[in-house]
């Protein structure tokens, strides 16, 4: 028998827009690796074959990694809460964006992924979800679960469990803007430590760029939300917000983030509201301008470009593209490859790298970073990513 | 990339058995239905393409159903409590069973199925977990979960989801004895309904069965747990075993199973424990005996055969095979082609209808289901079930 197909009932609104034939039916089959078509087939895949794996499994459940899927198998969880740039969808209305995530998974990845779409938004329910279901998958990608909730589930399923739990998020993007960091700054002749950067939005995004990019050397960075650049004096601030205002803004500023600007090095906009002109023109010569927000950048690219020394957005099919999936399908297959019980600040650091040097020497102020149909990237991230756990020592 | 596989290190001890290499890196794979070669393709199934169609389906949740894979996905659930005949194994040495139903799945129902096995056992805990991730499917089959638990799980989860939810220990086994029964009955030229019934088990099986044979019009039926037959007057039943005491036993039964078998038509063996040769001796003559226990039936196929017209077992590769196989596939494959919102009493007998209706003129005392492997099987099940469901109204 055949997949079902759903039949669109009379003439189709949907019909002038290629995305919806795209999903029509959903992007994704679980298939068997192996053909069933004969009683020996049915024998060995099912009963009575299958006891005695379940068996040997039973005494000695290590060796569930070698005779199950699951370890080669990521959930894609999402609560639905904060979609793209769509906001509080729903589970339903959020699948489509964790199919694409599963699809490229399977392509870059060479992983099984596996939606999981939940009808609860209350942060014990779906860290007691996800833990009861965790047997199930090899790793899970946190998606699309809005701040500051995302902080507190993956922080307690990372504590809880034992496989790599990542809420892509936050350390996909971080990963991908440091690496476009990293030869941005190559392509202006400035070591990474010595810029002077500001972060335009303090949510899941804004956050885990700001963590790594602390780690990796860069000490003068301020962080704004809609009401300006966090500093220790403001009393609306969430916990992790505060942490961002204990651990950076050196310079003490106390304004907006546009005052922060001047003079600044680096514009990384993450969902920042958008920048006048008069921003942009005030930083300082050979400035860098990544701006992120989906589909409509904070900061006109063309704009941008009468300033900045390199321009980057999140826009498909435009140069300097920063997405996710070069990072996202590279870090769980070489966590996976390692057998890694968690994904570390190192794996990043080193996936954060390997996406950098895949660019080599065709680095260009309009190519810091890979296409994201670059073969190479997520081959090499998982490269660095395993021999980052092992030397870490958090293998299996 | 290609798929992540294990590496056996040293000597393998597992090279003997052709069970194991059918397992060796799991039975499943997840793959998109399109292929991800463009920047186009990337835009359409990612963002920014993918943000249309979740808006679309945000504003109309209905489009969910066609737009995404959700409604042709199954999730087979287990905590690993009753799998197969080794018992309580926990959830990753389940995950074969589970796989290997996935396998049958989309083989036979054109689906895809997802194993989703759990670190709980507790009924409260599985019963919000599987409602809170139930989103991201089109069905729920309950898979190897013990008794009395399954019961409640299964009831509790069809009055709360939308989706069809079944356990197919209980019910899966139910529909196939059932078909194999109304052949059985052709075969010896006896009406269903008078047919005297002892079911040997009273667990997932034995009480859905018991069910599914009152439902069609038998009633004689005597049960029998590990303590003997099921009456009104013991005091040491649980409320499911309270119901079947209640609605079965018309012939006032007291004693043990083997003291009810003496005269009966029919004897069905569910994980019942062993009976001696002179029990099947002394039932009626043209008697049927259904011995189900796997991998040891309860009865000795070639002993009950010098007393019995008809005899069937579980064994994989026999003639008369009760397989779940059978249907499970086109039970939940009818269900959603139909859009239905669960599965009745009515769906199950119109598919144990399908199944018999299925042998034919092949009918013989050897031949009174189907082959596992006759893929008309699932076909003619779904559509029963299908048209059953819109008969019954319960379709969206």
């Amino acid at each position: 028998m055949g997949a079902p197909q759903p039949q669109p009932i009379g003439p189709d609104r949907f019909a002038d827009d290629p995305a919806f034939a795209v999903h029509e039916g959903g992007k994704l089959s679980v298939r068997p690796t192996r053909p069933i078509e004969t009683v020996a087939d049915l024998a060995l895949t099912y009963t009575p074959g299958v006891a005695r794996v379940s068996s040997a499994i039973a005494g000695d459940p290590g060796l569930a990694r070698r005779f199950t899927w699951a370890p080669r198998v990521v959930a894609v969880v999402s609560d639905g809460t904060a979609v793209l740039g769509l906001g509080d969808i729903g589970p339903a209305a959020s699948l489509p964006v964790m199919e694409g995530k599963a699809c490229l998974f399977s392509e870059f990845g060479g992983l099984s992924a596996v939606p999981v779409v939940l009808s609860t938004t209350d942060v014990d329910a779906i860290v007691e979800t996800v833990a009861a279901i965790a047997p199930s998958f090899g790793g899970i990608n946190l998606e699309d679960i809005s701040a500051p909730r995302c902080f507190e589930i993956e922080d307690r399923l990372r504590a809880r469990l034992d496989i790599p739990v990542m809420h892509d998020d936050q350390h996909g993007t971080a990963i991908v803007v440091l690496a476009a960091l990293r030869n941005a700054a190559r392509v202006v002749g400035r070591e990474l430590g010595d810029l002077r950067v500001v972060v335009a939005g303090a949510g899941a995004a804004g956050i885990a760029c700001t963590r790594i990019l602390l780690e990796a050397g860069i000490g003068d960075i301020a962080v704004a939300d809609s009401r300006g650049v966090l500093h220790a004096g403001r009393e609306d601030l969430t916990p992790v917000k505060r942490w961002a205002a204990e651990n950076t803004n050196r310079a003490g500023h106390t304004g907006t983030m546009v005052e922060a600007l001047a003079g600044a090095d680096v514009y990384l906009g993450l969902s920042g509201g958008s920048v006048p002109e008069s921003a942009i023109a005030a930083m300082a010569p050979g400035c860098i301008v990544f701006s992120l927000a989906n589909p409509i950048p904070e900061v006109d690219p063309e704009m941008a470009a009468r300033y900045a020394a390199v321009v980057a957005t999140g826009r498909s099919g435009e140069p300097n593209q920063i997405n996710n999936v070069l990072a996202f399908p590279g870090v769980f297959r070489g966590a996976i490859d390692a057998g890694a019980t968690g994904i570390t600040e190192e794996m990043k650091l080193a996936a954060a790298t390997a996406i950098a040097e895949v660019v080599g020497d065709e680095l260009r102020a309009d190519h810091v970073v890979p296409s994201p149909l670059d073969r190479r990237v997520a081959t090499a991230v998982a490269e660095a990513v395993a021999a980052c756990a092992r030397e870490g020592g958090i293998t299996r």
